[in-house]
């Protein structure tokens, strides 16, 4: 039972010092690699330099204790971020304490959701979230993300709630852009593109091994740190358009209950569950894609206890929102990590920068943060998923497409709200009218298939209906429709039987239109029989009174049916073979 | 076309002396049921009693010219005058212009909406109000309609949002009851009471015939009516504290448009929604039954067009919404009506009562038109129901006992909402979590059935699983799972066939699950086939690469599957017949 919620009491028994040095060098490569990361995403939620290195440690520390994946590193990530200033921004003034403490209250709601979540063993739910909408959203996300840092590339303000507004705003102040920034700004992107495509590679010829050449191109953001702080001081006066990060305080965080009112708690509870189960869906997809490369297997309930304890824990050490993050946990996996220890190594290094090194970040122009954002999220946008389920499913499609419009329109909690909707609403309504095909038998077999599809015998005087559904109330007078409309078509039909392979449940509506059915075709002389139902089905109707009023009878096999009706034929006296 | 939106193009050509008079005397009898039926409901929504019979005329008229029910009776009803009410008393206070002017807007609305869903054809939606939903809402608005009534038959305020406040409201004021109100209204609930029940039977006895006895015996509120109205005259000053519906205006309502104000029409949007498919649902399940007895055919987007106009004509002769209601609907098909004609006729009757006869109703008290309803209302409540959904599915009870909590806590439209939902949801949660079966061959037979059922052979090294629900967001990662441990149980597994009779559909969140497991699978060296792939299922993967990267076959039966691999088996080296 402990050790259900403390998978750490599993794992820490066998730790011995060969996971121990794979554990501390991976830890060393995420740290270097995290530094600018988290100064960045802080910068994209609106927020001072020092929360995001906050925001790296203390969730580390807590995923070790509680996590089930091996290999994955939490923090703070670019769509909780644009989540977090979309949500904080709708309360508070950027750069106010009121700005802050709304974004570490986000953090505590929103882990304490996901911590009910687990107990209740809700982790099903994130599954609402559909892939196309999970798709659409990210690639949304992205762009939003991307555009919304130009205004650090070119050193000026873009207001506006929509991406419209926001274009319209950067075309309006785009003459007073600061080139200086711009031109460090375009720099590092073109320096950080060159690095994500060709630095590897480049290595690997040098002789570097290829796992190694990985994880060192990995480190680039932070040669662009150094390269474009040295920059802006050697420029001294002529870079002073420049926006640079400036004071951020030394030391480490002191542990503190973030500021909750009830009126406050109420305005954040939907944002956090947004931020929650998104961040949730992308931890899962990340965990479970890295335990499957090496047969790890991961307690998708647990993770939503674990994901909402650490971010319990960057709000108590005044941190914001934080995920399980790809690329982080991608280089955490390639550079060897072995256990969740290698997450509490990471937290070490960073909480070591943030005590003694922040003080060499005062000249980092936020022009090279927004590079490195942009780099980032670039990687994010999925045009050969967009054009795949375009070709795979219109629905699918339209739904990926309602949450693209939505997020870019209306902002990240409505894009998803949207999508989530129309995912449910298309399902429902494919639902609402199923596919109906008439029935026959594929000759010199048992099996029955569409008359329309295939070459099938068909028993003169049987109708063979087969519902491609189940019998639920939005599809009930449908069926009554469908089964009504066949039935008129042929005048000499004495049987019919309903083929119940794909109905899965029938509800009381549908057993009311059942009933309906039996009576009508009963009054005209029409049996109505029902094959290969199935063994829940079945259980459910001999409950009430349907089968003792049924006018035929229950057949196990279709095949079955069929022979009866063949005998019923030939029992006549007037064979009505045509 | 034209005949399409019109049917009485149609009938109208037919129509004969015969039809004429039988019409002539169903409308007779229907009229005097709906004179003391118009003003109770006009008490029930709020308005004064000649709003009840302006409702009775225009609406009739317009169903002539578009119903396509020969039989169906509109006018106003119990449940839709409890939602005017509940809805108009937001807004506006009882008795001022400004209420009846809201109520009026409302039907107009209403009426609007219903048109347009008929020309847009989406009938279908209606069906999204499941059976027990509806009935439980139906059985929650009698208990609120009977207990609101109160008031009237102890001639006291009740006041209160929901059902606890009002009794409450009701022990507190109790002791200011008016005696002689309360003797009038019990004295009148105790008479129809027995003529519902005993009165029909009564008159047969004594020679009349039965379906005349059951037709007279509709006409008991108005013997209460006039017996009623006569005690106040005769008790004179003895009577001075009885509420009495006092004088009403003579004469036909003046065609008008209403008041209609943005602000306001927006307000009313979601009311008249919920009022106008509430009121569909019950017009068409009315319609349906009566014309599956005498086999007609109705046309149910048409009846969306009918039952909108006739809320339009309802609205600009000074009415509020109307509905086809049940009783009066069946009094009309006893009674003998051939046509539509029958409402016209109808109409025609209650136009010169609104015109000659409403000042012998001065006199005429309140709580005789309260026991009216009460009456009427307690035949609504249908513990059968409830009892039946109990027993047939716990989930649909859930839905109809949500509905009935909802609707009596926190009100009509919200009821209904959360009847709706909860469906939705129980729905939803269902096809998460399908059953899943492994399946074996019935002997002597090419027939699969679960082998948990069924005593049935199945093939070494061969897992056939069989899932029965349509692959989709919410369950697919439900059925990796699924398989996944189906997989892990038995190490000899070299097959595995997925039997896809149920499967009706797979979106793009399933693909990718399936090629996650054709994937892993394939790892472990076991090969994925399908079987009983219905044809748009098969249809769409065509569209994608999936079945290039199957590392099985696609089966036309689960018997071709099964022989496929008993043959594989035998042509390995190492048979593994175990």
């Amino acid at each position: 039972m402990v050790t259900r919620y403390l998978p750490i009491l599993t794992w820490a028994r066998k730790y011995n010092r060969e996971t121990f040095s794979a554990d501390l060098v991976a830890a060393l490569i995420v740290t270097i690699m995290l530094i600018p990361q988290s100064l960045a995403y802080a910068l994209l939620a609106g927020l001072p330099p020092e929360v995001g290195l906050y925001a790296s440690i203390a969730p580390l520390l807590v995923y070790t204790l509680f996590g089930t994946s091996m290999t994955l590193a939490v923090g703070p990530v670019a769509v909780a971020s644009l989540m977090t200033a979309s949500a904080v921004g709708e309360i508070a003034a950027r750069g106010t304490p009121e700005y802050l403490g709304t974004a570490i209250a986000l953090a505590l709601i929103s882990g304490l959701m996901l911590i009910a979540m687990g107990i209740a063993r809700l982790g099903f739910l994130a599954n609402f979230l559909s892939h196309p909408v999970i798709s659409g959203f990210i690639t949304a996300s992205a762009v939003l993300i991307a555009f919304g840092q130009l205004k650090n590339i070119l050193g000026i303000q873009i207001e506006g709630h929509n991406l419209v507004e926001q274009v319209l705003d950067l075309s309006t102040n785009l003459p007073e852009a600061d080139f200086t920034t711009f031109l460090i700004g375009v720099s590092v992107f073109a320096f950080l593109v060159w690095a994500r495509r060709s630095l590897a590679p480049l290595l690997t010829r040098t002789g570097v091994s290829a796992p190694l050449s990985g994880s060192l191109s990995k480190a680039a953001p932070v040669v662009a740190v150094i390269a474009s702080t040295l920059a802006v001081v050697v420029l001294g006066q002529h870079a002073q358009g420049v926006a640079i990060v400036g004071d951020i305080p030394r030391g480490l965080p002191r542990p503190a209950l973030p500021n909750l009112d009830l009126e406050l708690m109420n305005t954040l509870l939907f944002p956090a569950l947004m931020i929650g189960v998104v961040g949730y869906v992308e931890t899962i997809s990340v965990a479970q894609t890295l335990a499957a490369k090496r047969r790890q297997r991961i307690d998708p309930d647990q993770e939503l206890i674990a994901l909402g304890a650490a971010n319990i824990g960057s709000a108590i050490s005044g941190g914001f929102p934080v995920t399980g993050g790809f690329s982080r946990s991608v280089v955490n996996f390639d550079a060897g990590a072995k256990t969740p220890a290698a997450g509490t190594f990471t937290a070490i290094g960073i909480a070591l920068a943030t005590a003694f090194f922040t003080p060499f970040l005062f000249f980092l122009p936020k022009a090279t943060l927004a590079a490195t954002i942009i780099v980032a999220v670039l990687s994010l946008i999925d045009i050969e998923t967009i054009r795949r389920t375009w070709g795979y499913s219109k629905s699918d499609f339209t739904a990926m497409l309602g949450t693209i419009i939505g997020t870019l329109a209306l902002g990240v909690e409505i894009g998803i709200a949207i999508g989530v909707m129309a995912s449910l609403a298309l399902f429902l309504s494919r639902t609402a009218r199923p596919h109906v095909a008439i029935v026959g038998r594929i000759p010199g077999s048992e099996h029955y298939r569409n008359v329309k599809r295939h070459q099938v015998e068909t028993t003169p005087g049987l109708l063979s209906i087969r519902v491609d559904e189940s019998l639920y109330f939005p599809n009930a007078r449908y069926l009554e429709d469908a089964v009504n409309a066949a039935v008129s078509a042929d005048p000499n039909i004495r049987n019919v039987v309903l083929m119940c392979t794909a109905i899965n449940y029938i509800d009381s509506s549908a057993l009311e239109s059942l009933e309906q059915i039996n009576l009508r075709l009963e009054d005209a002389g029409i049996k109505l029989h029902l094959s290969e139902v199935k063994g829940p089905v079945l259980d459910r109707l001999e409950r009430v009174d349907f089968l003792t009023n049924l006018s035929g009878k229950i057949f196990l096999s279709q095949y079955q049916a069929d022979r009866y009706c063949i005998d019923s034929n030939a029992d006549t006296s007037q064979p009505s073979q045509s």
